[in-house]
């Protein structure tokens, strides 16, 4: 098959169907459960609460230097799950292909989902693929859902923050969105921005053992400004925040300067934010520190009593202004 | 809202993505788990074997006789669900929503899915929403996942199907895909055309308490043809149909006539195929019959040790032949 395009009949439900699945799915994806090909799957049981979580991916272009949209569609999934504090077990994963996509560009994707789930350690259990005649689709469109399972006593929330808490970011901001726009747009910007697609759950879990922790999120669509602005709200707490001290690339600043964006409304998939006890600060700081997804991590601001619901930033022209969220969409299809 | 189509930032993760959130999604489909908005749902504890399943949905056009892109989405993976002999229990929903989509229109579909939900005993409890660029993506498409919980006891596959078996429909044939094709197309078809789209939870639960059942399947993309293939196939049996035992209604009859298609290959997303033991036919065709969604079922053949993989037809002309699945693609986006 390595020299067609997908076809109508490939989503027919049909013979082509059935050999898409033997031949793409089922040899790069293999594992018993979804090898059973039932209508659902049937999976062991489980004892604990359940953490349940699902994101579509329409990203363009679909790939993009430090990943491909299977790679993201895993990554953002396994990041939700263990943004609530759960351990990621299984994933399911939809298609929805633009009849005329090169067989070998899904083959692709494909086994990037495949190497990206055997990194963080999911299994890929259940999925569908459907085609849509050209034109109706923009190439390929992913939705992963995943299931989780939540350890005892760990119980994150935006309502747990309380004033004195401090606010910690894993790493550098804005690395994925300037990614896919420079490729996207042919910048030919520096050759240094990639995004920073990754999976969290090493990270998270090891952020989530040193105890102290009200919450985590991961800053996607509308970048770390937003991200906080939704803490702040859902906590009812204000939060202060030190724009020298949040991590930048040269390369994104850069970019964002000569793009007239700001680097804390960019898109993120490999970063996550936490909010922490105060005692427990400098040991999520080394924790985050030690992990390599983590290196570049700072703290990067406190929870306040003053000003609930909102998020103060000290610029690095030193002047105090109230952040709000992404308003408009900067940078469509990032995700 | 109400006058207002669905813009890009809508996708943003921005502030007009929270207010959709709030005043579209939340507001249809509110319960606990999805209120709180974390980045996934968490979930009480469950106890025992899980199923997980997706289907994403792209059905032309979203809104038909019967039924729409919402209320398909949530029967769809209830039904993917009840067919392993699991109680649905927890649903995601993502959309990708093409610019420029009406705002009345969404608001129609999740409506519609929130009630399907409601009917079948499930609740929708993390979802996600992208937009793309105006002929990007055809209107809208949705990806649902869902889990359920299997009884302990309860366990069915085609490789529990012994010759003797009966095979067992819970309804008419081809309602689902003669009614959208009729409506895409324009036909002017008998008004009396409708899909049969519904929760089969119930019905399949019923036919689980009778005892005996190998395994169910619901006979979606493909039609109940393929279906019968891929269980003789996964089953290593043969099985034999009674093509005039197989329920159609007049209309679709009629329909398939005009438009040269066979109603044994037309999806269906209402109805389930059941393989019981002998002894247990009965008692599932009285427990079918008793609900209103299986008041048409029928005895439709039997499986043997002869041709072990293959499905052979006894046709309404007296003569046999063998079934293969769906070649090529009859009817794109039925689904």
């Amino acid at each position: 098959m390595k020299d067609e395009a997908i076809l109508l009949a490939h989503g027919s439900g049909g013979r082509l169907t059935h050999e898409l699945i033997r031949d793409l799915f089922l040899s790069e994806l293999s594992n018993p459960f979804l090898d059973a090909l039932g209508d659902a799957a049937v999976l062991p049981p489980q004892s604990g609460r359940l953490a349940l979580t699902t994101d579509s991916y329409v990203v363009r272009p679909v790939f993009f230097p430090g990943g491909d949209i299977g790679k993201l569609a895993v990554c953002g999934t396994v990041n939700d799950l263990s943004m609530v504090g759960a351990r990621p077990l299984f994933l399911t994963i939809g298609f929805i292909l633009e009849e005329g996509l090169p067989f070998a560009d899904l083959r692709r994707i494909v086994r990037s989902a495949a190497q990206t789930a055997r990194e963080a350690g999911v299994q890929i259990v259940a999925g569908d693929t459907k085609v849509v005649d050209r034109g109706s689709a923009d190439q390929v469109f992913i939705n992963t859902a995943g299931v989780g399972l939540i350890p005892e006593g760990v119980s994150l929330s935006p309502s747990a923050i309380r004033p004195g808490d401090v606010v910690l970011v894993s790493g550098t901001v804005g690395d994925h969105g300037i990614a896919v726009m420079a490729q996207r747009e042919g910048l030919g910007l520096s050759t240094s921005l990639a995004s920073d697609c990754a999976p969290l759950n090493g990270l998270a879990q090891a952020v989530v053992a040193c105890g102290g922790v009200r919450v985590m999120r991961d800053p996607t669509r509308g970048g770390l400004a937003t991200t906080l602005v939704e803490l702040a709200q859902a906590g009812g707490v204000g939060l202060e925040i030190d724009e020298s001290a949040v991590p930048v690339k040269d390369a994104v600043r850069g970019a964002c300067e000569l793009l007239g964006l700001d680097p804390l409304y960019v898109a993120n998939e490999g970063k996550l934010v936490a909010v922490v006890a105060a005692e427990a600060a400098d040991a999520a700081l080394a924790a985050m520190q030690a992990h390599p997804l983590g290196r570049d991590a700072r703290i990067i601001g406190r929870a306040t009593d003053g000003h609930p619901g909102r998020v103060v930033l000290k610029t690095l022209l030193g002047v105090s202004r109230v952040v709000e969220m992404l308003t408009g969409e900067q940078l469509p299809r990032i995700c």
